[in-house]
């Protein structure tokens, strides 16, 4: 079969590989679609960051790079390992891309598993990878999906679900307003989950075409541009001099966190939700006297239940946040170097590994 | 009557005034003993801060300087103001010292009045003072004690509500382990709500006569020097390989705030307790990939009724603490100067504003 396997920093490279066999208590899945996700982007920009470099073994995957890309997948049950009874050939199905110890409580009462020693995801640090045909995967990190979400969006459940963690994080609930700074893929399927959720969303986002895209989606109630706008001042306005309940800081940008802790009310909680590459500079004095809670937020834990019917009960609409379909020898001209440089139109650009679905 | 009056930075002066008359739904009382806090030191070093400068009344108190000093106060009741009827003359009480608009929600379970617009403090935004020997207050901020509370030990009631509201924010449970990074007042007083509240208690602080006093005020379970032991590895020895559950951060250094995010748990809640007069340096990455809370704390809110049946049912022995007794002619030598030169062995010292204690 196919796949996009990584070597190095810019070095991916479309190979013939053996197909995964299906041991038991794993399901055998038909890869329909694969998302391109910005943690991609780095491992083949600045990587290897998750990717195990050759002769350094993952712990828990034992393998190193060359390892096959890709954790944002949606599929089709083509076969069940000894033990697997509750699924059915033919099932669609999207996957939760962890790798964890054995050992690891992943109950559905967990709330930190995504934590653990070692965590590594699917298509990164090893056991296969959505840009390629076919997967085999543990039956815990398979989650059933109805038949009727079309499966291009459903490779979108994946980044949703760390969009529905967030929101989780933050405590927030209906009725409440929050400010997301940036609209970039995160920053809007963050604001989907939270429309979705019954909350009033603002979102402030430098990029006219990004702003337009907030537009286009329906997921902002209010889009400012903090170029043009006081950002602090309107929501200060839109939510009756209060300021916003929550926060969530999608950009890494400095500015983005001080125009966050201007505009939360007090006691208001700034959910962090992007990867800075460089250090923070907080004013400790506002964290104090408005007794701000800032809040790390990291993929998902027992989200994708709760994600998965939002998207099935017709709550958050996935089709406009496709912004391209791509098969895999196109991987890089359109799909990594189109996000990397012309990142203010495309959202989310999903790869066929087959073809079958273009 | 005499006070210690604040007329702007480096100018207290010790003056008759008359004695405050006690309006409807006031209490009067007699001062038996205030605290030196803290932040008394600043507005003397550097302020005024909190205090409305001459000619800029505060819009609650609609007083400006000079203003009587002294927030940490232990009394005794002396008068009842119209419609004041839960009180008996003779009472010992202790003062919540906020001055808030009177539309402000402070019943029982609110959660953030004392984060309301304007908020300052009794003995620093007006209303009389602790530092005085007799002071007026509204019938809401006074907590009656038990008598078998001696009034000295009494007066610290008010920074023990400080560390009380501390652990709140922390969300920190019987059995947990915290890191509590320098033994300052408020971090011991913070130390010794933790052990009144079951938690095992970690102190790191460099300063060996700090240590010395954590040690024999029986606050810190574990004492570590900074200076000459890894505070990471340790903490990590103390708790199984698991870090601390919850870290309160009481010095206003960098090191301090680095030592307590790696210490921590995924999960862990590292808690703000000190008023930085400087911006902080985040490490954003360990802030998401462990999915820390930081919460910042300030004063109390509610915490006074909780914090008294601590020191009722002798769960914090507050004797330990109090390093000094003075009357109001020696507070700026004996006192300030004394926490400001020699603040590594001074925890709390007391003013006995008539000398009656002394």
């Amino acid at each position: 079969m196919r796949a996009a396997r990584y070597y190095d920093r810019g070095d991916i490279r479309i190979e013939d590989i053996p197909e995964p066999a299906v041991g038991p208590g794993q399901v055998g899945i038909d890869v329909a679609w694969c998302g391109i996700c910005g943690t991609d982007l780095h491992e083949y920009a600045d990587g290897p960051i998750f990717v195990p470099p050759a002769g350094h073994p993952h712990p828990i995957s034992h393998e190193d790079a060359p390892i096959t890309l890709g954790h944002e997948m949606s599929g089709v049950v083509t076969s069940l390992g000894a033990g697997v009874d509750d699924l059915t050939v033919g099932d669609h199905v999207v996957v939760e891309p962890y790798i964890l110890y054995d050992d690891v409580d992943t109950g559905p009462t967990s709330t930190d598993y995504h934590l653990s020693k070692d965590m590594n995801f699917i298509g990164l640090g090893g056991c296969g990878g959505g840009l390629g045909e076919k997967i085999a995967v543990k039956r815990r990190w398979v989650h059933k999906i109805s038949s009727d979400i079309p499966l291009d969006q459903a490779a979108l459940i994946e980044p949703l679900s760390v969009g529905y963690h967030a929101v989780d994080r933050s405590d927030a609930i209906a009725g409440d307003t929050v400010l997301i700074t940036g609209a970039g893929p995160i920053g809007l399927l963050t604001a989907a989950v939270c429309k979705a959720r019954g909350l009033t969303t603002i979102i402030s986002e430098p990029s006219p075409l990004r702003r337009q895209k907030a537009a286009d989606t329906g997921v902002g109630d209010h889009i400012l541009d903090p170029t043009s706008q006081d950002v602090v001042a309107e929501t200060f306005a839109l939510t009756g001099g209060r300021g916003a309940d929550a926060g969530f800081e999608c950009t890494s940008v400095q500015p983005a966190l001080d125009t966050l802790f201007d505009a939360l009310k007090p006691t208001g909680v700034l959910v962090v939700v992007s990867i800075w590459g460089h250090p923070g500079t907080l004013d400790m004095q506002k964290l104090v006297l408005k007794e701000i809670d800032m809040r790390g937020t990291i993929a998902y834990v027992n989200s994708h239940p709760d994600t998965i019917k939002l998207v099935e009960e017709g709550k958050v609409d996935l089709a406009p946040f496709i912004t391209g379909k791509i098969g895999l020898d196109h991987l890089i001209d359109e799909g990594f170097d189109t996000l990397i440089h012309r990142n203010e139109t495309a959202v989310k650009i999903l790869v066929s590994p087959s073809g079958a679905g273009l």
